[in-house]
């Protein structure tokens, strides 16, 4: 099978590479020349703008996007709806607002092209693993790009398969869905990454906890020093919590249980947030979704002007003075 | 009526003046001779030290001690348990777990003394406003003090009465209760401060939306600079927020929009935690009044080891490097 | 002055009469004929429509909408931007998205009308005590209806100046504010709510610990029964924890410490949710504000399927059934 | 080697089972007469009490409690400090609170005896899978007794190594820690669980919005109608959220989407209330654990009495009426 894909940064350069090894055949675009040249050199055919690389695909046409979420997706698609002819299909492999792909099949739709949203996840082991993938859009072009699909998909693997799914879409197995009509793909995947927070906060509260049970301000009876790189390391057998992300935890405490290479200011992207706002247009209460998120805000101040209102409060009723920090 | 007062600081000091102007009569006693000194130029009784001071009291004696909550508290009492005889009172107006009324409450009983645990409210401003009172012990010797708890109260003062009180008791309208036996005064004022806390950080947390209302970081149409003064002075007339925490930061912002003498380090006492685990204890889900306990925890520290492990987690599934901090 | 009223439910109504008693001129609409009938036998003018109101009115004319925030609000300032001339002012005192404001001054600011949105506060007791007002719209056109907006607000009244205020805008201290450009004043309305919901949950799960303290679960040294009515009562003098929001609960309270006339099912309303989203945009941490309003979404729910998953993973894994419910 | 088993149920039992068939030898006892008979049946030595169960135990003894927490393990373990000998040792492998492991290692010690805490994670699938082991105690007792603890631990299995773990105890890649003195088994294990909770709740609130997606109150365009069981399965391969609990949900959603066999009552235990309470001594600020906490409690009430008080306020200032429930 052929496609074109727009985008040969981190994600998009790899999932170019496991679609080409995986047999097909791959039109690349990206802005920088040197990089096109790399993967011309691995087999692929490069394209000189959006143009050569309609020009150079055979209809019906998929061209996948993989571009950082905004700006420059949402421009990059409406180029090729406009390059792009009946039958065609624009594949967003972003980390794309779900509302912003229900409005862009729509403009798809009155054009005859199909829109098809993916929400990957594997991040810079997806190359090897393969990437999970949740998918939406409409029947016949996800049916149709299914061997892209399984390409980038993990497969099975050494994974046990879980009871009762004979009747079931046997694709969820592969590591692959599709998920339902456009924007679909993009929401399944925001969920997937707010949860991926809470999963995040609830290991690292927890590990914070292990890790302050040596503290000089607890009575000394009740003090231990816990090596926190064996305790994530044995919880991956056996244990309720074992997961990759906890796999991960352990790779990182091994190497140094100080984490003393983190500041701890952490970063968070658009699906954080937006899980939280689905959750709030859905009137669901998210407790720990919301905690997760607020935590790499905070995370990222010295002090908050509500912790100054704080203090400032307790003067005024308590002539209360505010203590040295870190305590 | 006659007292003994053990603790002379900011908060016994005033409640001695506050009970001496009523007109009773008050013997006390501090570590400082020069505190003591100060207080019997006012009029009042200075003791060397407790046998003295329960000497210069005629029986039934009732000796306040208002001291800070833990060690100094605990052996206080215990020496007034010797100290004291059949018929007598000691009083624990600090903040005392309410657990320690209880068992202490047992001692007394079996000793014939009373014991009474009171809760005060009001802070730097109980001198002039009167102190909030919640009472804990025994019926008969609650009955006995109340010209002591009546003078401490604030009483009706300005505030409007509460329709439908006519047949309950009117000492909560002149600003104290009789709570329950021992230990109660001490959990009902517990429960004040977990509210508090909630209430503080409720404040908090939107003025510090108002204030990140003008960041350069919002699309410039969605901007607005915000006078956080006008806008707490404003809330203080005929709006639901109205309260008197607000009346407080209205007065800290008026000082200071920027609040600029405070660092933002919250500290906590033993309230707001006991109140958490007295929830816990209940099984009743308090969200707001832990996050407003853990949000004091988290302004003490610079970042946390949780979010250490955060970005340790980022960097290894995704190989994202951490932004620099503020923001 | 003269002010043209649209909508006399609850609060437009309290509002126009208030415009009134304090001598301006009021012409009124609503669908009610009947209605417009009460407002005309007290004196006011009534109009049969949009256009015979905006007849009625003399240049520069001045419409306050007062309805449901939503549809009908949009609508009708749609017609009065079409009604109206230059140099007139439509006000939209509801509860209306500030975002939406800001798009909608745009409009006005095209043809020359002016546009102010009001926040209020006061609820059904804002006819008696006054309304809070938070006001948003170009200077001119806010400082020409300072009359309806001081006849509307509460003005100083017996409340304590706040020290440091000399040199400050005085309308704060009589109860509104003109708090920036349109939107300025929905926006300050909004964290108000927001900060409102906060406020309620401290109160809420304080009074929720002190109700279970007397749980036969509780080891029975360490149960009490407490009045929550005198609790609510007590804390009205001299604590820290005093707020108009006790007075109500106080209120309610004395009415029936049971609070039986509740199911406990509590409504929230667009405000609560876009602070949260507000503070979202803005990478502010808001625990306290997001658990309030999560507290609402889950008390229209018996049980979430969240829960029902917990419980199906506690089977999957331990082989746990569940508990019956309450408890 | 030889061990005496205190308690046969599900975990007991299954733990019994597993140390007898990798060779050694057990002495076992509990309350139920079949019980035991079954497991003479299997080989091993019935005993028909403590005492005869010491009896039966070839010094250096060593006796594992498995019983539920609290009382019942209280008493057995005193019982045992009476009967066993100098050289002997107890293991309590039940969930016990980790400073009641404290206090007993010092009676024990003062004995000469040997106290070892362990905590065990792995459910009904331990047997089977093995079970996640972290053990507090001496060096001397932990170590003497590794083959007991090698035999129930899982082993390396088909997991791959971390790498970076060259010179660390390799007992943590075989499913067991020596985790620190008595007590810092049960507190590894207690920790566990509070993380346990928190992933548990996140992948709780991330199905529930995917759930809610469908919910008629939405708008039509932004509806989808999502299949639970396929995202479960799709996630288990390649993602970041990918892990044992996922598994779990996976089976339990492929079985039935909807969850219709729990009504969403969900019990706790100890653990994740210590949990929070280990943090607040600490001053660690651990917002997911403790919201994940209180999402149980709230799940075994139909309303709680704080939101009734919201309730009640809301009537109060705006005379707002409740809505029916369930929204």
């Amino acid at each position: 099978m052929q496609i074109g894909m727009v985008g040969l940064g981190r994600m998009g350069g790899n999932m170019a590479k496991r679609i080409y090894r995986a047999g097909h055949e791959c039109v690349v675009y990206t802005r920088s020349q040197e990089t096109i040249a790399e993967f011309v050199r691995e087999g692929m055919t490069g394209a000189s703008g959006l143009s050569d690389l309609v020009a150079k695909l055979t209809p019906p046409r998929a061209v996948w996007v993989m571009l950082p979420a905004g700006e420059i997706t949402e421009s990059t698609v409406a180029q090729l709806q406009e390059l792009l002819v009946e039958g065609d299909c624009v594949i967003d492999g972003g980390n794309t607002f779900y509302k912003d792909d229900i409005r862009r099949a729509q403009v798809c739709r009155d054009k005859g092209l199909a829109y098809i949203d993916v929400g990957t996840s594997g991040g810079i082991w997806g190359f090897e693993r393969g990437y999970c993938l949740m998918i939406g859009g409409e029947k016949t072009a996800v049916d149709r790009l299914d061997p892209i699909f399984k390409a980038l998909a993990p497969g099975r693997g050494a994974i046990e398969a879980t009871p009762g799914r004979a009747n079931r879409d046997p694709r969820a197995e592969q590591g692959y869905i599709h998920a339902g009509p456009a924007g679909a793909g993009h929401f399944v995947k925001m969920i997937h990454n707010g949860i991926e927070y809470g999963l995040m906060q609830a290991y690292a509260e927890g590990f914070d906890i292990l890790r302050g049970k040596s503290s000089p301000k607890l009575p000394e009876a009740e003090r231990f020093t816990l090596d926190l790189a064996d305790i994530a390391e044995v919880w991956r057998r056996g244990s309720v919590v074992s997961s990759w992300l906890l796999d991960l935890s352990a790779m990182a405490l091994a190497e140094d249980a100080n984490l003393s290479n983190f500041t701890g200011a952490v970063e968070d992207s658009g699906e954080g947030r937006w899980t939280v706002e689905a959750a709030i247009e859905e009137s669901t209460p998210v407790n720990v979704l919301a905690a997760s998120l607020f935590a790499r805000f905070r995370s990222r101040q010295d002090h908050t002007f509500a912790d100054k209102l704080l203090s400032a409060m307790r003067f005024k009723f308590g002539g209360h003075v505010e203590p040295p920090a870190s305590g």
